[in-house]
C-alpha cells in the first residue's frame, strides 16, 4: 500500500549533485533541496563533511550511506531501498551526491529505483570534477584552436580487460582531451596503451589530487612520465588525470 | 603603470560559470561573486535575462557584450579589453557566462588576457549544459554496466572539414557516450561520419533543444534518423544531442 494509499503525505526523492567538494560549489537549486529536505542521504564524496556549515540540520535525519556494510551491490541496493522507504513514509528525501549525479555517479539507478516504486524523484545537476578539478589546476578541457573535444573516462578497469567497455585506441585517436577518473591503479596500463595506439609520449598530462579541497595537489608532466611521476609523488585517490594540449597550457593562475 | 602604482585599490576578475539557463542552477560561490561585483559582463547564454531576480543590481553596472558589433573574434577581443580596463579601474568584475567558464566558453582565453595583463582572475565552475541538458531529457551520460566513457564535442565543423580537429571515426569506435553541442547545421554529416565508421544505425540518439528551459523539447530516435526527425521538429539552436546505449534508457522522469 503506498504512502497516499495510507493518507500520508506522498514523499518525494531530489537527487542532488553536491558539486567537487567545496560545500559553496553546490547549486542555488542544490542547497534550497536540502533545506527542504527532512532525510539526507551522504556519502564519503562531495560536500559531505561539511553539512553543518551551511545547513541548519535541526529535525532533520541524517544517514551516511558510507558506512553501509561494506559490498558495493549490496549497498547501493540498500541506498535505493531507504529513498524509497523514507519516501513512502511521506518524507522529502534528498539524496547528496559528489559532482553530478549523472558522471559516474549512479544517479540513474536511484532514479530507476524510485520510478519502479512509483515514487517521484527529480535531479538537480552539478558541478562534475571531471571539469572543474582540472580548472581548479589551471587546465581547461577544451580551448579554442587546441581541442574541440573532451571525453571523461572511468579508469578502474585496465584496457583489455574483459569488463572494460572503452576501445582506449580509438580514445587516443580522436584528437580531443582526455579526463580520467578513478584511474590511480591503472595509470601505467592506460597510458601504455594510449602510446600504443599512437599518442605522442610527449603529449601534456597533469594529475591532480583532492582537487577543489585544502588539500589540493597537481603535478604536470607528460603521458610517458605520469606513472612514475604519480607513483613518485605517491598520488592516491580522489585524483584525476588530463592528457592532452590543453595539459601543457600556461598555468595561469594555479599550482 | 598599475592599478596598484596608482595607489588605486587593485581590482579582480571572476570568471563565472552561470549553468545551462535556469539561474538557480547557478553555484553558491558564483552567486557571491555576482553578489559582491561592481561590474558584470554578461551574455546570451546562461541565466543572464534574469539577472534582476536573483540579484539586487543596485549600483552594478551591465555590459552585455553580446550587443557589441557583431564579428566573433573582434568581440572576444574588446571582451578581454574590458575585462582589464575595468580592473584596472579597481572594480570587481564578474564575468558571468553560460554552463561551465572551459566547455567550450572561451573562459581560458579570458584568463589568459587578465594573467598577461597582471590583473587577478579567479574561476567558478559551472553546472555545464553537455551533462544537465541530457539529464533533464532523463538521458545520464554515464551508466553502469552500459558506458564507461562520454564525449563532450563540438559539431560546428562537418566531419572532413579541414579546420576540424576531431578524428570522428575513432569517435565511433570509442564505445562511450557522444554528446554533440552545436551540432545543429551538421547533424547529417556527423551523423553519416559516424555510421560510416561502424556505429550501428540502430544506436539510440536523443536530441534536446532549450534544454533546461520553460521551452525545452526532447526527441527520441536513433543516430540513422536523428538528420530527419530534427529537420521535421525544426529543432534550432541551442541544441544538445546524446547518442549511444544510455540515450535509450527508460525515460523515466521527462520527455
Amino acid at each position: 500500500m503506498s504512502a497516499a494509499e495510507n493518507g500520508v503525505t506522498q514523499g518525494t526523492v531530489t537527487l542532488v549533485g553536491g558539486g567537487p567538494g567545496e560545500w559553496d560549489l553546490i547549486t542555488v537549486r542544490g542547497l534550497r533541496a536540502l533545506e527542504a529536505a527532512d532525510v539526507i542521504l551522504t556519502d564519503h564524496l562531495g560536500p559531505t563533511n561539511q553539512l553543518d556549515q551551511f545547513l541548519d540540520l535541526t529535525g532533520k535525519e541524517i544517514i551516511d550511506v558510507a558506512k553501509l556494510p561494506y559490498a558495493k551491490q549490496v549497498a547501493q541496493e540498500r541506498i535505493n531501498e531507504l529513498l524509497v522507504e523514507h519516501a513512502r513514509a511521506g518524507k522529502r528525501v534528498a539524496r547528496l551526491k559528489g559532482g553530478d549525479p549523472y558522471v559516474f555517479g549512479r544517479g540513474f539507478e536511484e532514479l530507476q529505483a524510485c520510478a519502479a516504486a512509483g515514487v517521484p524523484c527529480t535531479v538537480v545537476p552539478g558541478v562534475t570534477s571531471a571539469v572543474s578539478v582540472p580548472a581548479a589546476a589551471g587546465v581547461p578541457v577544451t580551448q579554442r584552436g587546441v581541442t574541440h573535444a573532451f571525453t571523461v573516462v572511468s579508469g578502474h578497469l585496465a584496457p583489455g580487460d574483459p569488463r572494460s567497455l572503452i576501445d582506449w585506441g580509438a580514445l587516443a585517436r580522436i584528437g580531443g582531451t582526455i579526463v580520467v577518473i578513478m584511474g590511480v591503479r591503472q595509470v601505467r596500463a592506460i597510458t601504455q596503451a594510449l602510446m600504443s595506439a599512437s599518442l605522442a609520449p610527449s603529449t601534456p598530462a597533469t594529475v591532480i589530487q583532492d582537487g577543489e579541497t585544502p588539500r589540493q595537489r597537481a603535478f604536470r608532466t607528460t603521458v610517458a612520465e605520469l606513472a612514475d611521476v604519480m607513483e613518485r609523488e605517491q598520488v592516491t585517490n580522489p585524483a584525476v588525470y588530463v592528457i592532452g594540449e590543453v595539459a601543457g597550457l600556461g598555468d595561469a593562475h594555479a599550482g
